[in-house]
This record gives structure tokens, sequence and C-alpha cells, in this order.
């Protein structure tokens, strides 16, 4: 949660970001190794022939070359494994109808035994090379979440970011555990959140009092607004907790926030120890297959060496020892270890939204309503309406998958650079760059899925809201990513308290502080808010990118102005901000994160390994996706001055619409290379043999009870409704 | 479907339309008798003292007062009095757990038998008095579905709609139908959608062909695409449809869609009656209570007295009479009787909003997160930032509702007066116009409703994504209504088809042709298109008007002009029409849905009866939603001329933040006029009492099976995790 201190594996974060990338920020250069080569995508399976066919026709490129875009070779080799793996097991095939909550938490256990059982993870686990494992370790957890959320989050929470927390935060003594989490004799969840706080982590009231006379820590709960809550697999069968609490030495001395491997169930019957008061909060909107919980603790007591002591530790006597100088830092050190898993609901959304676009532009290509005579119908995809519907969803999809498996790529290839040793300049600016970039990121990423899932829903009518379309899982699911792992409203303003730091810096004449080169642009601000519209062709992708530039500029300055005009009215620091920030906050880091979006996506639309076709079809989805965001701002470059008249609106929406138009022969080849296999998608709409009806007619017949009477029928017939 | 023709009990609806009402749309004139008067407001019941009682203190008016603004008292006493006796039975107790699938249409079905039997509806239904029948139906609809949508949804698709259709479609021979209807002996659906067809209602497929030998007509499904589906209780339970099919005389003429009184099932046993197949669709995304069907007619026998006959017939020996020239003609007829069902919606849809945000509102009157100092936590609601988010949609929500109160009362009111036989002028127009303002606000109200419920579930972090807050329940119940009775995106070309030729009217030199004086004001847009803002008091409620009529009148232009220059380009109507209206259709729709809704809500905030805080209260939410409309449209503002530089948008932006601030001791106020009572509300985090943590505690430890460990658990202890 601060953007003070990064740790990862008992390092800070600090030593793990790398010069090197500083070379490969700029827009038309290219990152490290590119992905796409002389490509063999015999690999790929074809799709059926059918009513799609004639659009695949139209297509000016090879979806497979675009999938391999989106994911590399050796990704989507390991992903097409896992998926064929979990489809010849009944165990994994998602049903059309939704089980009872307890019958979701069994099955999900069971799919999550079984899931290790096949042991996908056991190379990425045994490989030594950082990145290379834990590239693995999320494309697994990618395979897993969109095929079914519940077990990939189950497995998170339960194995891999317990276990890495024991390398990060622990010590030798805690090794034992992190082997017996791979082995899956540990089963856990990370208990941080309470009922009473959720983003305020500083404000969190369990306790951990260290009892010099027993050698034991005595965890506590002060009162019910301090149980924990929310706590994934807490509910009903994790064994043990990563436990976060306020450490107090005999003294009385809170020290801060630390990590506790805790046990909280017998293994072998599941039995809560003694102590503790813990159980399921019920039901919830989507994700039912785990099982969230909350645990009160009663003068609970651990042993001393359940205290993750990497960075602080209390000696068997009862001194604290720490390695920060304040517990704000020692706070940070906690909990941003945690933050990587807001990378992992990145790729997750991204995937979400694949899904989502790929069933709704595939049914609006085979449903036909309307036309211009009375016995022709046009399929729905050949309506503007819905071209400027879904198209810009479907732009914005390809943007962010791009995006975020480059982010990703490019922070994990830090870490491991980092790993050999090699030292690194601009230390904390990397750290804080990186914070901001995964603050603006995720609430991105999460909010752009939502609003996905549902244009796609209503794009789908009537048969979008039928559970077999699979949207209103899709939507349910992943509507709590906008809120955990940090609510996108709190780490929008972590972004902007970074850039208005930038900007303070622009101001001072010093160096902006940006080793990423996300911002380095602002060195130029006073040329760049000099800039106005001069009647540009907007669907150029250089002029769009521009066009963003001047947009941070702006609303920075703005932003930094309320700032200081709250300060002068004498207000608080607090409240400044508060008032000040609230204007543009959000915008602003959203513009950053749509400007980094729209920047990683062009460096790579410019690599010099993508085929030319290709490379043809994503500069369209660039320039629809950049058009579509810049309309959302259009009313601040008016009011910023950098245009007047009606051309810039004019020509933005006309160029909305103009992509839209020449995407439409592409639009069923681009879902195609989107879209998981027909297994995963499990969208009765969306399948991509195209056979919309014949796909209907068998979910009718053949859904569970479909042609049955109502058994219950014999309660009500008896007091038939002529006796009222 | 089509705007021509609207027929309602057997007259065309042209006869029902009242000249008394031209009066009364002026901006500051008051409608008919009104709502709020001296008043009586003991009936209402206290609210809970408790942690909300501070805000309470702190609004300045009477919230029982405030909530008969939103409910005439007449309304409010039969929505408390249904309430009352639905809570003192316990199977209307919505439970904290989903059932399964068939189990909710076990319940849905039980529960409606028993609505039924409270005779609720009994004086409704024995008055003559049209409006106060049908008002009367109407509230009863609100009020089972903001208890319970699946109850009220089965409710007027298997009683009210089917009994009024055979009124309006009718004749004498159908009036046993009508009774039995209404006392339950039929229970019925409505058949119009197919699989392959929803808004293209013209192609429906489905036909009935008279056969004159037999004297009865020949249903048949030609394909499963010709299967109807989506039909409301025809998976289950219905005995009898009300099947829209087209109709063909022996000579192989097709004379179009007609209506007529179709047997499923046997009563007594629920089997299907030879020559159908029918079935249930399965699990939905929400609204599970309710089994929507498909079903195949395969030369399906019907006698020649099951067609409803008052428009069109066909005699014993297979002539087919009618009082339409063109097929056409008759479709609309027998389609525009069911468009009263979204009237209905838009009621659902402001009550959902009303739910919603008084959930959120009270929430954040409670939850406490940061602070100035390390020692205070504020409630979120004294976050700038999180009355930006909510704040609006409360406003929304105030406006929408007396919008819709007072748009369904002035409905009803001509209905009424037309029924008493006076004469009418302008009848074509008065229906055109009805027409066009519920194709604008039906999409207007299930976006906002869709918008607000996602919001305020987001406002309440992680516990509104419980399934016992009630949010999640509410969006995926509400989400179906912007598809269901004319899709939102369909529905709003039509307002735009009717704006335009009111346009064309204006450029005729032509008086303007509407009687409700909804766009009266287009006799002036030569005038209006000159207005600048010449930077005034943008929180001013007529600034706000008059800004809004400059939008509806550019837009209008804007849209005209593209459409000509479509047809200069040699595209045909449709292409045309496809083309230009694509641009600004929907905008355009939902900006004259917004002035329709700022007008008639500023009208009600001048009502002389008003109690003086009151007005005030409302005068504020008046300012604030129209500007959180202005500010979705800025870039027009802009684009359009009306403004240049940096003035409008930042008094529009400065303006919603200080309207949020006056509104923020207001807030909890606001929230307990807009509440159903804690039972309907139904909600953990949203209680009247404020004991946010109190409730919580109480949720998690007695939800089912909260502290049970897994019954499933021996299925996976015998294989450990330890041995894999």
């Amino acid at each position: 949660m601060s953007d003070g201190i990064i740790t990862y594996e008992g390092r800070t974060l600090c030593i793990l970001i790398e010069r090197w990338t500083m070379q490969s920020t700029s827009r038309s250069s290219e990152l490290g190794p590119l992905t796409v080569m002389e490509q063999d995508t015999d690999f790929i399976p074809d799709l059926p022939e059918g009513p799609l066919s004639m659009y695949r026709k139209q297509a000016s490129f090879d979806w497979k070359k675009l999938k391999l875009v989106f994911d590399k070779p050796e990704i989507l080799k390991l992903k097409l494994k896992v998926w064929k793996t979990l489809e010849a097991d009944v165990l994994f095939h998602n049903g059309d109808k939704t089980h009872s909550v307890d019958e979701q938490k069994r099955l999900a256990m069971l799919q999550l035994v079984k899931y290790l059982q096949y042991k996908f993870y056991t190379d990425g686990v045994a490989n030594n090379n950082y990145k290379k494992k834990t590239r693995t370790m999320m494309d697994l957890n990618e395979a897993m979440a969109v095929l079914n959320l519940n077990i990939s989050v189950k497995f998170a929470l339960g194995v891999s970011l317990f276990a890495n927390a024991i390398l990060s935060l622990g010590t030798e003594r805690h090794l034992p555990l992190y082997e017996a989490a791979w082995r899956g004799e540990i089963f856990s969840c990370v208990a941080l959140t309470e009922v009473g706080h959720g983003s305020n982590t500083k404000k969190m009231r369990t306790t951990a009092t260290y009892d010099p006379c027993t050698h034991e820590f005595v965890v506590h709960t002060p009162d019910f607004q301090a149980a924990k809550c929310w706590i994934g697999n807490l509910g009903k069968t994790c064994t043990y907790a990563l436990l976060f609490a306020q450490l107090y030495t005999a003294d009385g001395t809170c020290h801060g926030l630390h990590g506790f491997v805790t046990p909280i169930r017998d293994p072998k019957t599941l039995l809560p120890f003694p102590g503790i008061i813990v159980g399921d909060m019920g039901e919830k909107t989507g994700l039912n297959g785990i099982d969230n919980g909350f645990i009160i603790f009663q003068q609970y007591r651990i042993p001393r060496e359940s205290l993750l002591n990497r960075l602080s530790d209390v000696t068997l006597d009862g001194e604290y020892e720490t390695m920060f100088t304040t517990p704000e830092q020692q706070l940070g050190a906690a909990l941003e270890n945690l933050s990587a898993a807001r990378v992992g609901i990145m790729g997750e959304g991204t995937n979400a939204c694949c899904s989502a676009v790929a069933i709704a532009v595939r049914y609006a290509a085979v449903r036909k309503q309307f036309g211009p005579s009375a016995d022709s119908e046009l399929p729905i995809l050949e309506y503007q309406l819905h071209q400027w519907r879904l198209f810009p969803y479907m732009a914005a999809t390809c943007a962010l998958k791009v995006f975020v498996a480059d982010f990703t790529d490019q922070y994990l290839e830090c870490v491991e650079r980092s790993n050999s040793g090699e030292s690194i300049e601009d230390l904390p600016a990397s750290v804080s760059e990186i914070h901001a970039m995964v603050s603006s990121t995720k609430p991105l990423v999460t909010w752009t899925c939502r609003d996905t899932i549902q244009e796609c829903r209503e794009a789908c009518g009537g048969h979008g809201f039928l559970k077999a379309s699979g949207l209103g899982d899709l939507r349910n699911n992943f509507d709590a990513s906008v809120t955990y792992e940090g609510d996108n409203n709190v780490l929008v303003q972590q972004t902007s308290n970074w850039l208005l730091r930038q900007w303070a810096r622009v101001l001072d004449g010093s160096e902006v502080a940006s080793p990423y080169h996300t911002v380095n642009f602002l060195a130029d601000s006073a040329d760049i808010l000099k800039k106005k519209f001069r009647g540009q062709d907007v669907t150029n992708n250089e002029f769009i990118l521009d066009a963003y530039q001047w947009l941070v500029c702006w609303l920075l300055r703005e932003t930094h102005h309320r700032l200081l005009a709250s300060q002068e009215l004498g207000e608080d620091r607090f409240t400044a901000r508060n008032n000040a920030q609230v204007f543009r906050a959000r915008t602003l880091s959203l513009v950053y994160g749509e400007n980094n979006a729209l920047t990683y996506f062009w460096r790579r639309c410019n690599s010099r390994e993508l085929d030319g076709r290709v490379k043809a079809v994503l500069t369209k989805l660039h320039s629809l996706y950049g058009l579509w965001c810049l309309d959302k701002h259009l009313s601040t470059f008016y009011q910023g001055g950098y245009a007047t008249g009606s051309t810039l609106a004019d020509l933005v929406k006309e160029g909305i619409l103009q992509m839209c138009s020449q995407l439409k022969s592409e639009a069923v080849g681009v879902a195609d290379a989107l879209a998981p296999p027909d297994f995963v998608l499990n969208s009765v709409i969306g399948k991509s043999d195209g056979k919309l009806y014949d796909n209907l007619q068998a979910q009718f017949f053949h859904n569970s009870g479909a042609m049955e009477r109502p058994t219950w029928w014999s309660e009500i017939a008896p007091k038939p409704l002529s006796k009222l």
C-alpha cells in the first residue's frame, strides 16, 4: 500500500529494478526479445466450418498469427495443454446450472485437489530461473482463471501467495512451511482485511502480543469489528493463515503490522483449534466456490517462531529488532509483497474481456435482425450502431491484453536481472513508478472489464441473459476484482500522488523520476501544453499519442493548481488533498493508465517481427481504442484550449465510425484470436462453429429438467387457483 | 413497436389523449391536483435511533414529507399495507441464500398463489374508474416488485397483461377468459418473441392458418428458429398463452401478426396438450423464479374463436375482415397494447434505484475509513470523492422517481378522461408523442438503474459483494430490463425518428406536433441555437433547463443534417438512417428523456403545496441531477459553439461538487425517504437502525452452515493433500 518500499524474496524490490529497461520504453523501440517470430502456428487447432466462415474469409490476416501476439507460443502451448487435460476430466466441466453454495465449495475443493495432482506447476516450481518460474505460475493461473476463477483464486490464496510470502518475509526456519505449501500439506489463507477496515490497513486491530515468559505471541481480536473477514479459504477449508496483526511487545509498544504463520484447523478433522471462532460469511454475488470466512482470536497462543522475521524480529526475551525506522515502512514491506496479486488480476481481467468480446462478436455475426428490404435480414454485426457499441471494447481488449502481457514480462525480467546481482540506479524512483503503474492499471483493466462484459451481455440481447451464454457468471465473478487487492478508488489516488510528485519536480526544474519513461515527456510539458489541434488526421496513431501527452500534462497541471489553491485556503493537507484530488485524481490516473496502454500497444504494433497483415489490423485497433479513449475526454480538450470549434469532436466521432467500419470484416478473425477453446469459453451463443441455433436448441432441450413437469405441482394443485 | 397506432380497450389510444394536459406542461405550472397537501405523516413508521441519528438530525427537512413526494399518501398506505401483510407471512421472507432454480420456481408459484389469496387487488379490479383501477394495479405491482421482482413479473404476465389484452383486443366472447384470468383459473403467458427474432416483430414466423372446413386455426412452427422463446410462465406453469402468430387464410394470404388465446396445458395435471413441444429454457442470470420457456407447435389446432377479434376477424367461411388498411397497422395495434408494461418497468426501475441508493448512503454514513489524523476516522460519506460517486445517483433517483410517477399519472388520467367520452384533438400527434416519451424513458430509467446499482455496489466495497447486501440480486434481476419489453437500443431509435419528424416540421414552417409540449420549444430553435454561455450560475435550475433545450435543438439539427447528407450520397433510406442515426440517435433520445425528467421534476419542485424545506432540498437535487447530466454532454456544448474556453466546464464540475457538499447533511434523510421498510429492502448493510456491525455479526454467525465443518470433507480427507 505504501509506495515507499517493496520487498521480494527478502530483498527490497529496489534491488530488482533494472537500468536496462530504460532503453526499452520509448515509443517505437522494442521490448527486449520479441514474442512473435517466424511462426509455427500448426499447434493451434483449426476452427470448424460453419456460419462464421463467411466473415472468417473476409479477414485480411491469419487469426492464428494474431493469437500469438496475445499469447506467446510457449504460453499458448502451456495453456492448451492445461485446457486439453481438464477438458478430458469431467470434474472440470462447467455445467449449465448453478449448484448450491455448499456444493460449489465442495466442487472447488475437489477440483483444486485434482488440479494439484496434475502437477502442471511442477516444472515451474522446480525451475530456479525466477522469471520463468513466476511467469509459468502466472500463465497457469490465467489458464485456470479463464476456465474457473474460483479454482485459480483458491489456489493463489491457498498455495502460491502463502508460499511466496514465506520466502519474502520469512527466514530459514520457515522454509519447511514453503515446501509443505507446495506439496499441499498446508492449505492456507491470507488474513489481512477486518470487518471494520479494508483499505485503511494501518487501522487493523488484531493484535499479537509477545509473552516473554512462554516465548509465544498471544493473538487477540478486541471486538467484532476487528475480526478478520473476507478471507478466502478461511470459511471452511484452510489449515493455516498468513495472519497480519499489530505486533506488541510486553512493554505495551506497538510495532505495526507483521505477518504470522498461524495454525487454524486440524488438517485431519478440519476442527478449528481452541481459542478461535471461525466461520463462513455466507453467499456472495459471485465466486461462491471460495469459502470466504471470518475469524475471531481469543487470547490464542502461537509460538514465537510463527513471526515471519526476515525484516523484523522479536528476540527470545522480547526485544524488538527491525531494519526499518518507522512502522509505516514495516507496513509497506509486509503488504507490498501481496501486490503481485494485482498483476495477476490484470491478466485475469484481460482474459475475461477476451471471452466476453469473443462471445458477443460471434453472436453478432450470425444473429440477423431487420434489413434494407422486407425479404432480407442483416447480421447485426453489419449495423453501425452495433459496431459502435461493440468494437471499441474489442479494441480495448486487444490493447490491454498486449499492454498487460508486456508489462508483466517487463516486471518479471527486471526481477530476474536483479536476482543476478547487477546493481541498479534510481532505486526509489523505479519502485515508485512500478507502484504507480500497477495502481493505475489494475483499476483501468478491471473497470474496462466490467463495462466490456456488460456491453457484451446487452449486445447479445435476451440470449445474453441465459446462464449458458456465460456472460452473467463472468460479470458476477469479475465484479469483485474492482474491490479486492486494493479498491480501485483508493489505488488511483496512489497513482495521482506519484504523478503530482513528478509534476512538482518539473516545476522545481529537477529531472522527472521516471526510469520506465512513462512520464518523461513531462519535461517537455511547457511545449506540449502550447500545442493546439490543427485539424490533423485523428486516426493517426502518433497523433493520438501526442494528444494523450497533452491530456496528462493538462490534467496534472490543473490538479496541482487546485491542490495549491486548497492549501492557500488554509486547509490541512488531508482535506486539501481530498478536495483537490477528487476533481481529477480518478480521471488523471486512468488517463495515465490509458496512455501507458496506448504506448505499450503501439510499441508492439511496430515490432519488426510482426506479420505485415497482423500489424495492419493491430494498427487499426490501436486507432480505435485511442479515439474511443479520446472521445471520453473530449470536453477536457476544449476546456484546456487544445481545441475550439467542432472539428476535433467531429473528427474523433467520425474516426471511431470509420475504424469500426474498417474493422467489420476483421472482427470475427480478431474474436477467434482472442477466444479460448469452446470448452473454456463455455458459451452456448459464442461457440466457434457459429451454429447458434443448433446450439441453442440443444441447450433448450437438454438442460436439466427442461421437459419435466414440476414435481411440486401437487403442492399447489390440491388448492387449485379456481378455488381462490 | 410501430409508432402509428396504439389501442386500448378496443379503442385506439388516440381517443384517450386529452387537450387539458396541454395547459399543464409548461415548466412552472402544476400537474393537476397535487400530490402533497397539508400532510398527515403519522401513518409512516418512525425509524429506530442508532448510528444514523447523527446525520438524520443534520437534515434540514422532514424525511416523511419528502417520502410523500415520491409516493402519494394513498399509494404509500397501500404499499405499507401490502408489505406489512407479507412481512407477517414467512413464505415471503427473502432468505440469505439462493435456492436451486427449481426451488426458486416452486417458491415463486407458491408465493403467487398466496399473493392472489390476499386479494390486495380486489378493490382495484372491482373499481370501474379506469385510472384508479389501473393505478392501483401498478402500485401493487411496484410494491411486489421491490420485494420480489419474480412474483410481480409472474403476476403481470400470468394475469394482468393477459386480462388487459383480452379486453383491448378481444370481444364479448372472450370476456369469460378475462374473468377467469382474474379469478386465477387461467394462468397465462404472452408469447411473442421467437428464438430467431426479438426486436424485429414483423419477422415472427409462427403461423395460424384458418381451416374453413373445421373452423379452426392450425398453429404451426416451421422450424426451431420460429419457436417462441423467452416466454415467462411458459416453461413450467402456464395453462394458456396469449399467442402472437401470422394469420393466414386458406388462400395463402398472410394478414400479419394477430393475438390468439391458446390452451397449452391441462390445468389439473399441467401436461402439455398433444401437438405441442414445450420446455423450460434453463437457468438465467437473474429472475430464476420465472419459468421462461420455449414452445414448438406441430399443426396444433385451436378454435376459430381463439382469435382476439376486436380489430380484425375471420368469418366462419374464412374471409378476413379488418379495420386496418395494412398489416403494419394491425401489427402496431396488436403490440402497442403491451407497451403499458414499459411504464410498469419504469416504475420498477426507479424503485430499484431507491433501494440501491438507500443501502449505499446508509452504509457510507456509518462506515469509517481514514481520517485527517492518526486517531480519527471519518465516515466515508464525508469524502468528496465518495459524495461525487454516490450523490449524483441519489439525485437521479429522485428526479426519475418523480418524473415517472407524474408521467404515469398523466397517462392514466388522460385515458380516464377519454373514457368519459370527451373529444380530443391532435389525435395522431398525441399518440406519437406518448410513444416517443415511453421509448426514451424506459431506456433512460433502466440504464440509469443499471449504473446506479453498480456504483452503489462498488461504493459499499467488499460488503456490497455479500448476497445479504441485496445489491447483487438487484443487479442480476434488473439487468434484463434493458432488454425486455423493447430492447433499449431499438427503442431509442423510435424516439429519434419522432424527433426528426418534428424537426422536419420546424423546417417546413409548420407547427410542432407536440400536444404534451415536450418539444414545443423547437419552434424557437433558431433563437435557442444562437444562445451562448455567458458565465451564468450553472447551478441555477432554469439555466440547466435552458441549456438542455439548446442541447436537444443542436443534436437534432446535426442528426438531420447527417441524414440529408447520407441521402444525398444516394444511400437508400434504410442505410442512410442506419448511418446517420447511430451518430447521435442514442444520445439524442436520452437527452430528450433527460430533458423531460428535468422538466417534470422541476415542475414538482415548484408545486405550491410543497413544504418549503422539502422544496429546498428537491431544488438542490434537481441542480445536481441537471449538472451531472450536462457534464456528460459537455463536449457537445463546445462542439456546437455554445461555449468556448474553460469556464463552462469548470463551473459545471465545480457546481457538481458544490451541490454534493450541500447535500451531505441531507443525504441520510433523502435515503430514508427513498427507502422501503427494512423487510423489503432486505439488506444487512442498509438497515434503518444503522447498526452495521451488529447486523453483519448476526449475518456472519447465523447464515446457514456458517460454523459447520464441510460435510464433504470425508471425500477429500481420505486422500489427504500430503499424499500428492
